[in-house]
This record gives structure tokens, sequence and C-alpha cells, in this order.
């Protein structure tokens, strides 16, 4: 391994609330050596995601919680710069969860071939990756959206959401998305199609909401938690479906609310007929994958389907990119450039 | 008609939280004409349930709202007087939405014919009635419970409670139910069959249901909300469902809780990927009723299934075993006998 100048970025400290640049740090490290059958890998760019917040917990309710001075968790496209194992050669581009590092070793688990030509490598950290499948499995296979229902989803102009928005529109529904800020909004309707979007800072928040949905809302897809469920929770229609993939407001645990929500979610969910069902992705992986990248691959070649991405560069920066998306100051999926 | 004494108690006003006699009115009143093609009823049992509560409220959330100053709804068993109806003939026995009255005037919407041969008639106000038939479709078609695993039920020695415990113990899994007070528990582990009984009311209660679960739990059905679902909600296991058919400990809108229980609920729901479902149980009649009517029939027959009634003499104390029922000082299905 002499000569590779290797970095990576380690959990330095678990955070109590939000986290801050300190709970992270940039070292030098050597790589280990390849494994008998394995590859090295070289990181181009690095996704970053809300769930790896709450691998910065110790008990992590999402398996893996990351240790103290462990590699922080990722998903990365990477260049094969070494490979003794059969299905991968130098210079492949591959999907790879090489967490936040510049360079890692693989036995080839979870990898997956990407090919540079059908779409830019990057759509496999987004809208052709992970997030885009979590927004078909919820959409379709909870949501069941049918024509003329209205789809509401929240942080629509993120990976997930946006999807989820563009999805439910060549469904046949109405699109409704929330997002912070008048510029998210504009992009929403008229760069992706929703039929209305609502700036979740605005005062009149939940007025605005109320006028978007005039039918009610028959599909919610949560990755938000906190003031925005408040919102949509009287605007259920009978038989409503709430796909629940993430709750971004709460996972540095510090409650918005006062009093007791519980009470007044149950009676809607109880009255309403409603299903919530809480997923990851990962358990629609077997039955869904293909159909996902079929989908949505030609979604985005006739332009059904677009996308944007909010690229920082430098390996080091990512601690700041990471704590900019808890912050919904992103715009569009966070990558990190960690090299060419 | 003239010659009946007829009686019925009406909502003499609104109740804010907790409801008291004064709420209700006993008082004659003179039927209405029977219609062409209808019928006479005289009433023999009324049949009181939680639901109850929520139509005492001006904006009920389940479909009609009691007036003040009209008659309480209600299922009844009834005889009827007379009938120019062609499915109905003097001395029929009927399950009719009759009211707390002593007689009722029918077109015979909502009517059903009763066998007094086949089971006790107060049978068609519980275990084989809307009570029975809420059990087994929040049980068999929103829990779908597997063989070993485990079913938590609460209002556990009550008329839906017991046929979820019995029908989960048919089905192969571990029957755990909730009740207060030792009379119940001991009632749904001695007679009813449940593997373990937890009284609420116990000041370990959350301890004992850790102890009561062992391999934690895969259904849960709830009917009662409050304090029971946050002793319940650290024992989920992945993809446990929660079919949610009432919240007694809510109806009086008097909330038990301090402090937000919200985001703890949800972010459970989320990492067990969990399934909550509200339901009412008219959704289903048309598909499961003729189903559960045979295997619950059965049940009865064989002596896997059994139940257990809490009669009242006399509709004018109505109103008294209702506040009993939703206090749960009620032992079995609340029933008023109200003639012979």
């Amino acid at each position: 391994m002499g000569g590779i100048a290797a970095h990576r970025v380690v959990l330095a400290g678990r955070p109590s609330g939000w986290p801050t640049q300190d709970d992270f740090r940039l070292e030098q490290f050597t790589p280990s050596p390849v494994p008998a059958g394995g590859l090295l890998l070289r990181v181009r760019y690095l996704s970053l995601d809300p769930y790896m917040r709450m691998r910065m917990d110790e008990h992590s309710a999402y398996a893996g919680s990351v240790g103290v001075g462990e590699t922080m968790h990722g998903q990365a496209v990477a260049e094969v710069l070494r490979s003794e194992h059969p299905d991968y050669a130098e210079g492949d581009t591959v999907l790879a969860p090489a967490g936040w590092a510049s360079h890692a070793v693989s036995d080839g688990t979870g990898l997956r071939k990407l090919d540079p030509a059908l779409a830019p490598v990057t759509t496999g950290l987004g809208v052709l990756g992970m997030p885009g499948f979590t927004a078909y499995a919820g959409l379709m296979v909870i949501g069941k959206p049918k024509p003329g229902e209205t789809v509401v989803v929240s942080s629509a102009s993120g990976p997930v959401g946006s999807v989820v928005g563009q999805l439910a529109t060549i469904a046949g529904c109405r699109a409704v998305g929330i997002a912070g800020g008048p510029g998210k909004c504009r992009y929403l309707r008229e760069e992706l199609g929703f039929d209305a979007a609502v700036d979740h800072r605005a005062p009149d928040f939940a007025e605005q909401l109320v006028a978007a949905c005039p039918d009610g809302v028959d599909v919610y897809f949560e990755n938000v938690g906190g003031a925005v469920w408040e919102a949509v929770l009287p605007l259920f229609n009978r038989f409503a479906r709430v796909p629940l993939c993430g709750l971004i407001a709460q996972y540095n645990g510090v409650s918005e609310a006062e009093g007791d929500r519980l009470a007044a979610t149950l009676r809607v969910v109880l009255t309403k007929n409603m299903t919530v069902r809480g997923f990851f992705n990962t358990e629609f992986v077997a039955d869904y994958y293909s159909e996902f990248l079929r989908i949505v691959s030609a979604g985005i070649s006739d332009g059904r389907i677009t996308y944007r991405e909010d690229v920082t560069e430098g390996l080091e920066r990512a601690p700041e990119a990471f704590l900019r998306m808890l912050h919904g100051q992103n715009f569009g999926k966070a990558v990190v450039k960690v090299g060419d």
C-alpha cells in the first residue's frame, strides 16, 4: 500500500443533540492489505444521507452504530485500483460502502458495478440509488397511489422526495411538495412538475397546505416528522397511507413540540382508518429493485424524471456538508467529490 | 300505537370530559307510526359499547353524532311485535339499531334475524356480533398472526379483547392479555386460556409486561391508548402490526401523559418497520362477516371460545351501566336487559 496518501473522516465523539464539526476528525491512514479475492478502491464521490446521523448514536436503531474513532459509514462511487475479484477489473466504476474515506479495501460485499455510459455515475448515489429506491418502494409498494389521489411529500426537493413527487405525477396523482424556502418551492413547481409546493418556513404554512390539498391527502410520504406532521394530520382522507421512511426533524433528539401530540395522531389514524407503515428500503430490494431501475431510468431518459445534486469538493469538507444537509441548507442530493 | 308504554334514554347534554348521569334523560315517548312495509320492535337487550362515547360529541369522528334531545344510538336484540316486512314475522328475534329505547319502529334497514336455538340471543351483541367481528377482522385481516408469534391485546376481558386472545391461541400464537385487576387477569388465564395476563393497575405493570413477552410483541391489538401504549412500545419486534380499533383512554379528552410521546412512537414505528392501521369493522363486513360467523360459532360449539356478559336490568339503569363500562368496572360484554 506504500505510496497511497489515504485519508478518512472518523467519528471523534458522540453528539448530544445537533452534531458539530468537533464530532468528526480527518486523519491519514494506511489501507489494510487487500484480502485474497478482494479489491482496492479509490473513492470518487461520497454520499451524504440523513440516516448517518442515527449511526452516530451509540444505540443506533439502524443496524451498525459507528464506533468512536471509526470511519463514518457511507455509500460511495469508487474506481477499482486493483482487483483480485473475478467480477471486477481495474478501472471499473463501482458503488461501494466505502465510508467517508479516500480509499477502501473490499472483499466484494455490497459492491455493484456502474455503467458510466448509461447515466452520470453520481446518480448511483441518488435518483438511481438508495434514495431513489426508497422513494419508489415507499410510494408504489406502501403508498399504492391511485389516479386522482393527492400525494404529499416532505423534504420534497431532496433525493427521496423529488422522486416521490415525480413518480406520483406519472401515476396520475396530484403531487404536493413541502420544502424549505421559496427557491426550492419554485424548483418543485417549475422544474419537477409538482402541482403545488408549500414552504414550511412560511408563517401561514398550515393554511397554504390546506389550500394546496383541496381534496385532502391520500398518501403522505413522511421523512421529516415534527411540525410538518401536525400540519398534514387534519387533512387525511379515509384510508390514507403514510409510508414513513425517516424522521429527520427528530434525529437530533430535540423536541420542538409542547404537550402530547400522540393522542391526536392516534385518533386520526383510527377514525380515518389510516395505515402508517415504517420501512427501510432494504426489505424491498429483492422484490422491487430491478423494476425500480427500469422505470426510473426510463423516466430519466424521456425527461419525466429529473434530479439535482449538491456537490461539495474535498473529503475534508464532508463534515461541513453533512451538517448543512441536516439543517436543510443543501439543495439537491448531497454528494462530496473526493477525487476525480 | 295507543297502549304501548314506551321509554327511551336521550342525550340531555354534551359532556366535556367524562360523562355523568346528568348527560342522559329517561323519558316516555310514543313510537311513530309503522311505515308501509315496516316493523314495530320491542327491545329485549341493549348493547353498551365504548364507541357510544364518541357519538356524544358534537363532531363525532364516527359518522352519526347523537343530537341533544335525541335517543342514544345502539344495537339491540328485539322481538318483532308487528311486521309488514316480507322478511320478518311477528315473534321473530332480530338484531336492530333500536337505540336506548324499549320500542322502535323500523323500515328493515340494518336488521338481521337471530336464531335463538343456535346460541343465546345476547351473543348477537357480543361474541357473535360487532365486537366479535371487530376482533376477528382486526386480528386476522390486519394482524395476520403467524404460529409462534406473540399477540398482545388490551381490554382483554372485554367483548373484543377476549375474542382476540382466544383467536390468537387458536392461531398458535402466544396470547398476552392486559386487563384491570387480578380477578380479570385470573379469568383470562384460567377461563380463556391466555398464556399470560398483566394487570395494568399494578405498580410494576411495565416490568410484568416485559416478563410476559420474552420474545417481544408481533401483534398488538390496540383499543385503549394512553399508558398501555407506552408500555407496549419498547417491546415491538420488527414488522410488528398494530390493528387500532379504539382508544377508550382518550375518548373523554383527558390526557394522562406529560410531554410529547408522538416522537417516540413514530421513531419505533419507523425503526421496527411497523404497520399501524386504524379501522372500523364495517369496512370488512362484505368480505369477512360470514367467515367470522362460521369460525367463531364453531369455536363456541367446541368450547374453544367462551365469553362472559355483564347484564344490568332495566333501561333506566343504562346510563349508570354505560358509565361503569367507560371506567372499566364492567366484567364481560356490557348489556342492558330492557324486557324479557
